[in-house]
């Protein structure tokens, strides 16, 4: 028994469509995209790896640098780690509140950059994620200045994904997309501990 | 040549670190949680795989279905559906603006919350993903109080993440971690084409 749309619906669908297809029909511009996950909800980097697992599927070569190191092994490293397409980079000191010496921070961002920008000069690389990469500029250890014009001159057809909770005007200003991921509510305020497969 | 803190540097870094200390041993339950992505931002799908990820990197047994069934061979499917922890069920009919036979749309969904259904009872699963299903309540193809119920009837740790645009008040109620991802800039509106490894 079929169960057919009622002339309201229906119409509603093909409006609903025709603003679809119009939209379709103008983006034609083909090229890398900048996009930016900033906010302090709970999703961020996440989102940077289920791209980067889109991208894997399509068999393009990516790269993630993580600025922060945080636990030893995530389980995003554990799984990607070993794929034949990718770099995965955990660069970064491991940022502590309690560290003492700004030089070894400087030193472990003055690294991760520098293998970012040899990334940003490599076309064959479709796909970027610079993790994380926020922080280094809300302590000063990177320019945004410099980053952003880096970004803004890499290979035509390459994507660059950058997450962190603020986000540098200078970055913005040249972003193709910028989600703002909003905290609404999470599970550790309510006393559920950090786990294995959800945090980390 | 080292750099130290200033003292007042220090401090900042010291009160920060006490506030996260005592969050952190506050939360102490263990057990599995809801996850909600929601809002009209790019990256809610990808934070949910980008989890899945996450949970297979550390052995977890996990189970995806999406219910809208969109292009034929998404970078998610390609990339994750052989991992031998996974069940990837891309559900749906394949819902489109010009459909006109509701009854088929029905019966997809139905097909896939038998599933979702055995899925919920099965203590196996660490993780759920219940991709693009807030379009079944809104087109009324699912009870949302049957859905919330079921979902809060789980396994103690299994833990499930819905994403959609819209979210419906039984699911927001009992979800532990909500993020709204708000669309602040898409390339498409400026004319950018979607692409593989992107969007899809």
């Amino acid at each position: 028994m079929s169960q057919s749309l009622t002339d309201q619906e229906r119409e509603k669908r093909l409006r609903k469509k025709a603003v679809v297809d119009q939209r379709i029909a103008q983006a034609t511009e083909e090229r890398g995209v900048l996009i930016l996950l900033k906010g302090n909800g709970k999703g961020k980097s996440s989102s940077a790896f289920g791209t980067l697992a889109r991208a894997l599927g399509h068999e393009q070569r990516c790269a993630v640098i993580q600025f922060i190191k945080g636990r030893k092994e995530t389980g995003e490293f554990l799984f990607f780690k070993d794929h034949p397409l990718l770099d995965f980079h955990v660069m970064g000191h491991g940022f502590t509140w309690e560290t003492q010496d700004k030089s070894l921070e400087q030193q472990a961002a003055d690294q991760a950059w520098q293998v970012a920008e040899q990334l940003l000069g490599d076309d064959r690389y479709q796909l970027l994620i610079f993790d994380e990469m926020s922080y280094m500029f809300k302590y000063g250890y990177l320019d945004a200045t410099v980053v952003a014009e880096r970004i803004g001159n890499r290979p035509r057809h390459q994507s660059v994904i950058v997450t962190g909770r603020t986000m540098h005007r200078e970055l913005l200003d040249i972003a193709d997309t910028i989600s703002i991921i909003q905290d609404e509510r999470h599970a550790f305020r309510a006393g559920v501990k950090a786990q294995p497969g959800i945090e980390w």
